[in-house]
């Protein structure tokens, strides 16, 4: 739910003025992302998202993020493109803050997804992947394994969530991850995010990507294992191993995983999950109050971090090792 | 804020089915609107606007807000239009609500209203005011006096926003308008929201009017009254003269107003300051932590209230009586 900055309709006009887009014609703020203030503009040249970048984007990742998304397009990944300005800059300052106009993809998120949408999504990413080789920018995980730790420490007071056994064990769960995360593994350009709401379809196939606003540099199979947090678990947190599978199968028909990928799935799922129940804690003990972000649970992801940890083989992903 | 009720791509769809619009391409969640799931929807047909009606809105009303809205359109009267099924209805059940298919309107509405603005809103009122009179439903207003103290009792515990002068102050202003309601106004099919938020612009000139789920039937000078209320206020709760006078020059323009309607302005526009102030405590005392509306201030009415109580001549609102 997100429209964290409002804005006038003449300081949106004054804006626009350096686009070739023509008159503003409508706009209403849109009640997704979590990030950043976004809404459906509506210009005599046709429609776009206009996106204000709220203080939780570094301003500074701008050109990775709004750069990546020129760059899979040209590659064949669908996903909406920043338009240029007058100037040739991606990016102007509206309300007091970076804003970027995108172009609108057509589509709907899925809320149930099946296994041939998890089959999609794994292919997907695996274009991704591919396509990403060649872009020259770079840009570190700033929520990868080395933020865990300090992002754990600030999260106060987590005792008002969790009891001591389980505070006992993230701890433990901390320490294991820090000892033992896969290294050498292939890397390259990941989205980080693909969660379902972030993945449109349109009329039963695959229509694009959007949000890559945690876009970074890290293991491609990291990203596998985000998705299969993200895709593959029910509402009742029981792993779907028919989605699993399909999320795997569609990957690796486009980008095979080595050996050494496959065994680090259960790890760099572990350290998904608890990524997600982190920044979730975060947000629990620290949204205000009548705030317009919805909380969601940290309970979900530490279930899901349990079930990563008991994994004794790849194949209770439903994938062989070669 | 409002996306009560979100919806799965294959509900949607099967609803559209209903429709003569083709398939759906993509639909957003709009952070507008306080009553109902609202969301921005592309059909193949073009653009539209989907509401689902949550439980504050009665189901028995909405003939008479959709039935409006049509009346008042081909009258002259710019609002948004529900589409009809192919069964002849205007509205069909969606996530176990009532859902209606809505045409959109291109504009903007103002975050900061200019006195020409206000004589536009003053004109567009007069019209509907005139449009509505040979509308054949009717509808009681549930936000009329007669809902004032009930309302106020129920805001429990009172005690913890407003200090014990101020409870008292406001049992007092019940007291007084009820005994001093002005009776034998002429009345008719009134808006009696028209918030800067529910008219729109575009190019400097009225567009339309949205949002009529409080329209009802009752005294033409009261809609006028809430006009004042949300139009000719600064934000440092000063009333501005110019707007006031611009608001009512606009309606007279299009409607003179009787000598009776003049004089009772003062006390309706108390009665109408006090309703919105009720409704933002209520709201404010039962609206559960986590939840996507934001609370307004009661303060802000309770100040108008007081402004209104001082007016000794309707010529302090800008306007000179006949």
């Amino acid at each position: 739910m997100a429209v964290y900055t409002d804005i006038t309709e003449t300081e949106l006009q004054a804006f626009m003025d350096d686009y070739d887009l023509g008159n503003v014609l409508s706009y209403r703020g849109i009640a997704e992302g979590v990030e950043n203030s976004n809404f459906m503009l509506h210009m005599e040249a046709g429609e776009y998202i206009l996106t204000l970048y709220e203080k939780r984007v570094d301003a500074g990742d701008l050109p990775f993020f709004l750069g990546l998304k020129d760059h899979l397009a040209e590659r064949g990944v669908t996903c909406p493109v920043p338009v240029h300005r007058r100037d040739g800059k991606l990016t102007g300052m509206l309300a007091g803050r970076p804003a970027a106009v995108i172009t609108f993809l057509e589509g709907m998120w899925l809320r149930r997804p099946k296994p041939a949408n998890c089959r999609a999504v794994g292919e997907a990413i695996a274009k991704l992947h591919l396509a990403g080789a060649d872009f020259p920018l770079t840009r570190t995980n700033a929520m990868g394994l080395a933020s865990w730790r300090p992002l754990w420490d600030s999260c106060d007071p987590k005792e008002s969530v969790f009891e001591a056994p389980v505070i006992d064990e993230v701890g433990r769960e901390l320490t294991h991850l820090e000892r033992n995360w896969p290294e050498g593994l292939p890397s390259g350009v990941i989205h980080a995010d693909l969660f379902p709401d972030n993945v449109f379809f349109l009329g039963g196939k695959l229509s694009g990507l959007i949000d890559f606003y945690f876009a970074c540099n890290d293991r491609f199979a990291y990203d596998i294992a985000v998705c299969l947090n993200a895709w593959c678990f029910e509402k009742d947190n029981a792993f779907n191993l028919t989605k699993g599978a399909a999320l795997l199968a569609g990957y690796q028909s486009v980008r095979p995983l080595s050996r050494d990928e496959l065994t680090a799935l259960p790890t760099l799922a572990r350290g998904s999950a608890l990524r997600f129940m982190l920044t979730r804690l975060y947000d629990w003990l620290n949204t205000p109050e009548g705030s317009l972000v919805v909380k969601k649970d940290p309970f979900e992801y530490l279930n899901r971090m349990r079930f990563h940890r008991a994994i004794t083989s790849v194949s209770e992903y439903g994938v062989d090792l070669q």
